[in-house]
């Protein structure tokens, strides 16, 4: 039965592909108002896809933002394991949208990979996990009970779904999450993260003149608000590279010799990180090696920045502000609620009396552990072995996945984290792409998951 | 005489503020490229506009970018000196032009103010020469010979100005000229500028990854080019509010303690700086005074910054590069020229291998110091006192007005700097203005300027 469920998947391929495409060409940018009617888009789109491949009790919840999409179909039996299939259908923003070689919402196939913003980070792999059960549910009776949960505002920090998961934890009682928002060690080894850092994220603003100020009548008696920004920032780190707010440190927890040492057989070197990003050298605590600072050690980012004249040419202004936006990404047992007060105290400290400053708390997600001996897991690392032929790596994620944390706590319930994207898929950048012979890959190992995963 | 070209002033005034709003609707932006059709409407109407009134041998003189305007009127005969009139028809950019309570090229009149681009810097000069030389030709024969010289490229730093003097040095001979883009102390109190700083100008561009990178994949091990680039900034000043750039005050010109004791008279207080620019306190090198820092102490200021994301909310990338502009102003004996070389040395020493740097270097200008003893100084000090009934200001100009250490230069003649901007015009800034009443004294005064440089 099994094998009719992969003929069937391997038949379709094509209206898979194209089903995906027509997903992938909804621009649902979940960060910006613009884009409000194309969220609804993309929740019809996928709530009509579930309803049509026979999901039940398919229902559109909304949020204060951005609406959350479930169905289920438990017609394995109370004997059998829930599975609660996680996934979300927004997307980062496209800019710059002049640096892609092709539209990021005309999706393209080109040596068979698919460019599209989503293609990777993750409308494919949402259709992995709905291509997979449409297949199983085409030429057999689904082995397992399943709930889908998709979500709108992942790529915005997830603000209106830990409520949801409270209010409704009997609708979305499981034995255990799959969530495909992770990716594979490399074209070769796909993986399981066990390791998933955790985010806080804000906005600096610096306020100095009331107005923008000729440089030459007022340089030398104002203090420069883009001048005070980049000092504060400058603060932020020290010579090592590590982060200077009080107590940023305090909650991680080590890595023990055991862990350093598994980790370190999925690293990539510093040569081939380099050759990647184009970059003459690599950055970081030096006591930790590329794969530990990536998965195990939190860190602080400045995303963006902005103040005064940026045009072509000059323009010989004070400006009357300045802007960044700074995240970090914490490890357990950090708490992202806490990453708020240290910031506060530290400009606190170190902002001078000659601004005014404000800092907005724009997201936070927690960061997680999960357990590595979940049937669930054994169930997924044989469906790799059998598709894959190798032994999956299970490792520490680098990204922040708060809704595994968030189920933790708030269902009871672990998650098993995986995908199919590639380290190179440039997700959040231009030219995201989704390598397609990985995808297929992948979707072939969910429908022997869904089979290995059922109790004898 | 001299009261008939005051009276024609009086009763044309009407007409004179008419042609200038005229003038200012012209958006003659000189640093952006698509404004190149309004720099030649601008040249075509003031080149008209000093044909009309009976200035000779008005010629527009095509520069590598926007001309310079150039005419004159030699019948007071060799005994008389002659005057060269400095202006700039072009202006600022009018960015971020959602702050303007009016557009910046409709010019409106509010409480006896004139708001629009380039009002007080410097159109509304220029037509204040304009207006009392053609007042005085109306009504009566011009006691001084005068040449008019305009350019359309003081606010990107001249860059041709320069080669124009040298290869026209025979057209532009004069005893002095006479440059309005300074301006008054005070409503109360006109000034004469005679120390100018000078201007360096800078772009510097820090490039890390080859692509925004997600800062959950990768940071930790990457060196942020906008933490590069905060970390540089910062540098660049100590914590006494001093450029730290090896051998920048080594050619500054001390202050004497008598001109110290001068420029005292007419410093703003701390307390009336902060009032008008909303500040909770002022900034800058603690051994010299607010006017000292501003006139005759250099400075380094950053005037823009951008790097990743600056838009709406959030989103979580490791941006590819990061840019700063970045502008010096100079004293007396400071050579601009050097600095680009001192800023180079300054990122060999401190900028990381981890990242590529660039820096452009975009225009620079000379500080200066004028003779306050000049027989044109004089008639025009006069001229302020019988207008305005005090005594008039010397003062050092924070600003960069390159132009005057280049007559010196090329030419061998001193300016005598003056002009009818307040220090609250905004110039450079959202909702730039022109006090009418001021202007009007400034035209009456100039007047009697023209008639008091003439020899018995």
């Amino acid at each position: 039965m099994r094998m009719n469920s992969l003929q069937f998947f391997e038949s379709h391929y094509g209206q898979f592909l194209d089903e995906l495409i027509n997903f992938l060409s909804i621009p649902s940018i979940s960060t910006d108002p613009d884009h409000a009617h194309d969220i609804q888009t993309a929740v019809a789109f996928i709530a009509n896809k579930l309803s049509s491949i026979g999901i039940e009790h398919v229902k559109i919840f909304p949020t204060k933002r951005h609406p959350i999409v479930y169905g289920e179909h438990l017609k394995a039996g109370a004997s059998q394991p829930t599975l609660l299939i996680y996934g979300h259908y927004d997307v980062q923003p496209d800019d710059p949208v002049e640096l892609w070689d092709t539209p990021p919402f005309s999706p393209t196939v080109r040596d068979d990979m698919l460019f599209a913003r989503g293609a990777s980070d993750m409308k494919g792999q949402i259709y992995a996990c709905v291509a997979a059960i449409e297949s199983i549910l085409q030429s057999d009776t689904l082995p397992v009970n399943i709930k889908f949960i998709l979500e709108g505002e992942e790529e915005i920090g997830s603000p209106n779904l830990v409520d949801f998961l409270i209010s409704h934890a009997d609708l979305l009682k499981a034995d255990c999450a799959l969530n495909t928002d992770a990716g594979m060690l490399n074209k070769n080894i796909p993986a399981i993260s066990y390791g998933l850092r955790g985010l806080a994220y804000f906005e600096l603003r610096i306020f100095g003149p009331n107005r923008d100020l000729h440089s030459g009548s007022y340089g030398g008696i104002v203090h420069n608000p883009a001048q005070v920004l980049a000092d504060l920032i400058s603060k932020m780190h020290d010579a090592q590279g590590r982060v200077t707010l009080d107590g940023f440190y305090n909650d991680v927890l080590p890595l023990s010799s055991d862990e350093r040492e598994k980790l370190a057989r999925y690293g990539l070197s510093d040569a081939e990180y380099c050759a990647d990003l184009g970059l003459p050298s690599l950055w970081g605590e030096k006591d930790f090696s590329p794969v530990e600072r990536l998965g195990a050690r939190p860190t602080l980012e400045i995303n963006g920045l902005l103040s005064g004249f940026t045009g072509q040419g000059s323009k010989t202004i004070i400006p009357a502000h300045a802007m960044a936006k700074i995240s970090t990404r914490l490890v357990p047992n950090q708490d992202p609620e806490k990453i708020y007060g240290m910031l506060v105290d530290f400009l606190k400290k170190n902002a001078p009396s000659t601004i005014r400053w404000e800092l907005e708390q724009m997201s936070v997600g927690s960061p997680s552990l999960s357990d590595t001996n979940l049937p669930a897991t054994r169930a997924l690392m044989d469906a790799y072995k059998t598709v894959w032929g190798v032994e999956p790596a299970l490792k520490r994620e680098g990204g922040s996945v708060p809704v595994v944390a968030d189920m933790q706590k708030h269902l009871g319930i672990d998650s098993v984290l995986t995908g199919f994207g590639l380290p190179d898929d440039r997700i959040h950048s231009p030219n995201e792409k989704l390598d397609l012979s990985t995808w297929r890959k992948g979707i072939q190992s969910l429908i022997h998951f869904f089979y290995n995963v059922k109790k004898d």
